[in-house]
């Protein structure tokens, strides 16, 4: 399978070049930056609404980019989410969820397999410099680092920030009001190599940021791809001393705050490259607000519930797309769309076809970003691991099961019989349920997973292994 | 004491002719405008962060002008924060408030007292053309409205448009599903005149926007004073023809966007007249969406609970500033500020000095608008009728009593010894209770109710004449 697609990827290479030589007016392939956050809240953005989290440089990248209003993460936690954006794939598709184990963990044996094509890939086989910065979480093992999946480089940490916690570190959440970066012994990682360990946490947004724009510059004059999964607001919450204290937030939104001024310095530097209007940016999250943390958690905004939980709040995601003179300044879109839309958004954008041998879940947006036409996604599934939970579409949700967020004490779930349905256009806290009056919309959602389960073929999980 | 202070106008007036005489290069004394909504919600523009309903006015105008986060109302109900408002005094001063009844009702003998300043007369005594274009509540009886309070004119509506309800109207809520304008035997007015009953709501946001910048027009040469108090989007919800169906948010979202289209009609008048930069434009709300109507009510965003309540959401609105060339493009203030500061900004603006034979509640916010400093208020008192709620200083909101937002079902207050207490900077949504931690806080914020209390001599209700 990989040969196969790697033949495929240099023959369309090759006929790339044809066509680069046939028709010198074809635009230049754009270079794209995904810049991803950790339990970042609907709500905790200042152009999202949050009314003391100070970001004007995300501010900025709205007021000269596209907002998005109803974009989703393809799961309420960390390492499906990820794999789905990285292969614009469900996460059930490639085994990168389970039941019982939510993400991988630092004992975990499995990974997202070598069969999968991520973004990274389908880039680098087309000619363009590739780099992971910041948080991996799709396997720590040496065959599932990024640069065993495309990537040509990569710094970071492999799997979350609280993870591998040191005996002697205060118990439960304990641990995460005074966090010392001693409790959690997580290695920093430069390529296959562990650099660093504990990762130094205070200064660890700093770095990845001067590693990105590091990268950026090093290849200004070839297309790139810089992945930039932020480590940050996942807890325990860590910044550097330039931003202690800055918030009117708290620690929280000193951490915001810092990340606000990362995302600054990598405009700033494709700014200053003249890069800037051939470069596409995204900025949004892996899943929602981690409640449970109480004021080290973010929050949702006007949305209902959080991390874990297929309400809104556990995937919608506060989402900003930048591309100097092709995005319309100040522009809203309120599509709904995905994560796992970014796959096809690059395909298309850099001219590479998309695989044809496997059931993807990736939408192209390019018309939603040139304001040319509306996203061709019409519904969106939500998932917790291999249980479908609720469908949309359109301003349709439709509840089958509910969970409350992700955390010690959450429930075990309910099941909805006749389901919960929701109107998100009206309604987006999802307070009123209207199923008794909508009977045919709950029929054409029935419907639309019926479609979707015929062709969903889910595979053996990576986390239990 | 009316005539003291005529006179007291007039003698400042005649300083302000002495100045302008000897002082060609004082600034202009600017326009105001205040456009002020009826039951709006924290979170329903989409410059604050709503998914679904699009306000590219009003977006445009944060975009040009200044955006306040933690702007409150001075009551979480209607009459007595209109009062407030425009006298910039808290409505127990002037009588505008009760505990029996919250609202004046067309069978109502009073209103705002003759001894009361409001803005308008002060403008109107300074050589200002006034006007009121909208929902007044302030008094229907012909010594009480907007003409007998210092406004050269008025069109509107006396009381809010859900009174008078007629008949063989359906009862309860069930008349504002389908809401019919015959329901609501509502009169329009043109000054102390009934042009018109019952007012046909369906066109009153378009026919609203039309008299103000007509009035703009008139007076482009003149100081002017616009003061538009919509109807809408209080219940019943009605919007023009060309709004119907419009918004991706159904019949509520129609109304704001109505709303913010009239917002444009405003601005624009005011760039083709080349009189914006000359025109101080604040947009804001009497108190916070009536979350018992489900859909048809808004949403107060993050913060907690609606009208009526003393919750964040029933007094904290969603606020622009917008004055070119002197308000910073795209800036955001995040100091507490209250509608009763524009009381002593348009005094300060005007060259008008405050009046001193009274206590105000009153800041002067022009430091923030020109960005050259804070506001020097700390202080804010949450107030449902005589009864003190809740007190804020800095991020500190300390609850003495609680009671659920305003609907047939609200409960009693409940009391809070020893209170409750937020940090509203860190929760703006009030989840986390920490009184038990701040006891240095707590005694703080009982010091500021003590001194405050000491000069507050409350005023017989007008709303139980």
């Amino acid at each position: 399978m990989r040969h196969f697609l790697m033949a495929f990827y240099i023959s369309v290479s090759l006929a790339v070049v044809a066509m680069h030589a046939h028709a010198a007016d074809r635009p230049q392939r754009p270079n794209f930056v995904v810049i991803f956050c950790d339990d970042l809240g609907y709500g905790d953005l200042a152009c999202f609404g949050h009314p003391t989290i100070a970001t004007p440089h995300l501010d900025r990248m709205a007021a000269e980019g596209m907002k998005f209003t109803q974009f989703y993460s393809a799961a309420p936690v960390c390492t499906p989410s990820r794999a789905a954006l990285m292969t614009g794939r469900l996460p059930l598709r490639n085994g990168m969820c389970s039941n019982k184990r939510r993400v991988l963990f630092p004992d975990s044996k499995g990974g997202l397999p070598a069969e999968e094509i991520t973004i990274a890939e389908a880039l680098q086989a087309n000619g363009y410099a590739t780099a992971c910065v910041g948080k991996w979480h799709l396997g720590h093992l040496p065959q599932y680092l990024p640069t065993n999946h495309g990537f040509d480089q990569y710094f970071g940490i492999p799997y979350s920030n609280d993870m591998d916690r040191i005996n002697d570190a205060p118990k439960g959440r304990d641990a995460f009001w005074d966090p010392q970066v001693r409790y959690w012994n997580v290695p920093l990682m430069q390529n296959i190599e562990i650099v660093e360990r504990p990762a130094d946490q205070t200064t660890i947004t700093r770095r990845y940021t001067e590693e990105a724009t590091k990268f950026i510059r090093d290849n200004k004059d070839s297309p790139f791809f810089l992945y930039l999964p932020h480590s940050m607001p996942h807890v325990p919450l860590f910044r550097s001393s330039e931003f202690a204290d800055k918030s009117r937030r708290g620690l929280y939104g000193d951490v915001i705050e810092e990340i606000d001024w990362s995302v600054g310095q990598v405009l700033a530097t494709l700014r200053e490259l003249e890069i800037d209007k051939n470069t596409l940016v995204f900025f949004t999250s892996d899943n929602g607000p981690w409640l449970i943390f109480d004021e080290q958690g973010g929050s949702a905004g006007l949305l209902r519930d959080g991390k874990g939980s297929t309400w809104e709040g556990g995937m919608r995601e506060p989402t900003l797309a930048w591309w100097p003179s092709h995005i319309k300044p100040g522009s809203i879109s309120r599509d709904i769309a995905s994560t796992m839309d970014i796959f096809a958004t690059v395909h298309a954008l850099a001219d590479i076809a998309l695989p044809t041998d496997r059931v993807l879940d990736t939408h192209d947006l390019t018309p939603v970003l040139r304001g040319t036409g509306p996203s061709s996604r019409e519904v969106l599934f939500y998932y917790r691991a291999y249980q479908l939970m609720a469908v949309r579409r359109g301003p349709w949700k439709m509840h089958l099961m509910t969970q409350d967020a992700y955390g010690p004490g959450s429930s075990e779930p309910t099941r909805h019989d006749p389901p919960l349905l929701f109107n998100l256009e009206h309604d987006p806290g999802e307070k009123l349920d209207i199923a008794s009056q909508n009977g045919e919309v709950l029929r054409r959602l029935e419907a639309d997973i019926s479609t979707h389960k015929a062709i969903l073929m889910p595979t053996a999980s990576q986390l239990e292994l």
